[in-house]
């Protein structure tokens, strides 16, 4: 938006934004011991020498590749305009069933058995975890100046972070309906 | 119970169980990459030879051990007489916060690109999380027969499963006792 950028500087967005889409399917898909800077340049269609000149290490490449995502996931939370709390409920929950839930599980995972990565996605999380609770609260229209609301509001989200997990060997579509269409009744009688 | 077993016979079940409760340690501390049969019959200070007649594969080890210690905490559970709703859901959420989660996570998330332990994890999957529900219904004191109950149960467990996920790499503790407090009560309100 007014910013003038050279077509050398596209091109090398475009390839970063390949490198991190790659790198979050590759984490989906093959989980972290399987997923290297190499691996993930083959995918993008990018020469290794490329990506690590975007990404110097692996830790880089995977965290940088969950944030870049859990942000344009944000951007569309927050272009919706739900129909009342049940729409707003099913998108928040729609958060944690897709790749980006299981890219970032893997990369959650593979964390808590490697220090070096482990503090760098401790940050990430607690970034992501406070953008989409600010999302949440607008999106319900929860009042968090009342007393309670705040844990209301982190509650559902551990709930549907837990029914990311129960999807992840199976298709829990069916179950997690009924669960969610239950529970959006009852916080829209707790939220007021 | 009546049952007469021989030395021999009490001698290999307690090589067998030392061997599960390493296991789970294993898994807990370094994951499925860092988990082998080795690794755990090393730990468990039992041969590598007597640990693969117990267990013949490590996906028959690891899975036996996940089983084994939730059956462990079903039968603690079944134990337990909470005063109040409060202390039946702190128990429960307690489930989710130990060693025993933290293993069965890694297990998980290794059975979702292995297709291999995938059909196992996901069996014992359903088993653990049937009991589970069970128990939960009795300590809860819930109506299954009234209609919506048998979802407020399992949302609570999706719940306490997201908030254990929430304490896998910081101590989650103090923020997880305001959202359960918060949630228990909307909860005791909706079970009526």
């Amino acid at each position: 938006m007014g910013v003038v950028t050279s077509p050398k500087q596209d091109r090398s967005r475009a390839t970063r934004q390949r490198l991190l889409a790659a790198a979050v399917a590759c984490l989906a898909e093959h989980g972290w011991a399987g997923s290297t800077v190499s691996v993930v340049a083959e995918r993008a269609g990018v020469s290794r020498g490329a990506a690590q000149h975007h990404f110097p290490t692996r830790e880089d490449l995977f965290t940088a590749a969950v944030e870049y995502v859990a942000e344009e996931r944000s951007t569309a939370l927050r272009a919706l305009a739900p129909e009342g709390r049940a729409q707003a409920v099913e998108a928040l929950v729609d958060l944690y069933t897709g790749d980006l839930f299981r890219a970032a599980l893997h990369l959650w995972v593979a964390a808590s058995d490697e220090p070096q990565l482990g503090a760098r996605v401790t940050e990430l999380e607690a970034r992501v975890g406070r953008e989409t609770h600010r999302i949440a609260v607008d999106l319900l229209g929860a009042d968090e100046s009342r007393p309670g609301v705040r844990e209301l509001v982190q509650g559902l989200l551990d709930m549907a972070r837990g029914l990311g997990l129960a999807n992840l060997l199976t298709d829990d579509t069916a179950r997690r309906r009924k669960v969610v269409t239950q529970w959006t009744r009852v916080l829209d009688t707790a939220l007021g």
